[in-house]
């Protein structure tokens, strides 16, 4: 397989879905340069997903670099924005990650955490396939809106 | 006045408070090089008072170095610190800064979010005076507790 090669297909289902097309815009919001204007879609979400073949290439120990952390930012990004959409207030993401790959994913509503995640080696950050990525990000957001479902007055403070 | 003597006096009542004291445990900690070891605790204190002389010397717009990001990290830690030591529950600081000083800075307790800042022109952080230091601590510590004490449920989670 050729390293530049993509390995999720043009007409893969996950990109006509809310989630899919979150991820997109939030992939185009982070590309300051334009790298990806006329790139078809599924080459844009490409990088999220880590075969196993991709996988064997990456050490096991390695600093992330700034497009893996970007990449990090935008599935968080994504997921607050699902959860804004889904209960109407607003979820505002916040991803610490020190240069040696590990942090915390947080997103709030109102006084509300409704996602907490420890983050390690993130320059491992990849889903098997978009649509594992996607099962990934329903999760969390179907728990968020549980959260904000259980106290809806935290969430609105 | 010396760029170099302190403005904090060696009996500075704030030293001994509760406050103080952790506020200088968080100092140790950071001190990796062990660079403050054997300094009085005024020394150790003393970077975070920023008389009216001193902020005129720092420009208005620069990024944050190492140093002050780290005493911004410390008081937030102070913070959580005395948030646990009153309500017997973890509290995680989570502080994020960009490297231009704009940022976020969280605490939460169990899902609760008990204290949540913006952070602008971090370059300039800092206090007129220890005790207005201790001051601003104090009250987001009683505005922390209070919502603990109203979504006691909240922060066990």
């Amino acid at each position: 397989m050729d390293r530049d090669s993509c390995v999720v297909a043009a007409d893969d289902p996950v990109l006509k879905t809310v989630f899919g097309a979150e991820m997109l815009r939030q992939m185009r919001a982070i590309d300051r340069y334009g790298v990806q204007d006329g790139w078809p879609l599924h080459k844009i979400l490409d990088p999220f997903v880590l075969t196993v073949e991709r996988r064997r290439r990456i050490p096991v120990i390695d600093d992330p670099d700034e497009d893996v952390i970007s990449r990090v930012r935008a599935f968080y990004n994504d997921i607050a924005a699902m959860i804004e959409q889904e209960c109407g207030r607003l979820a505002v993401p916040l991803v610490s990650i020190t240069h040696e790959g590990f942090g915390r994913a947080l997103i709030t509503v109102g006084k509300l955490v409704v996602l907490d995640r420890t983050l390690r080696d993130v320059h491992r950050f990849g889903f098997a396939s978009l649509s594992k990525m996607k099962d990934e990000a329903d999760g969390h957001l179907s728990l968020a809106l549980a959260l904000v479902g259980r106290y809806p007055e935290v969430a609105g403070l």
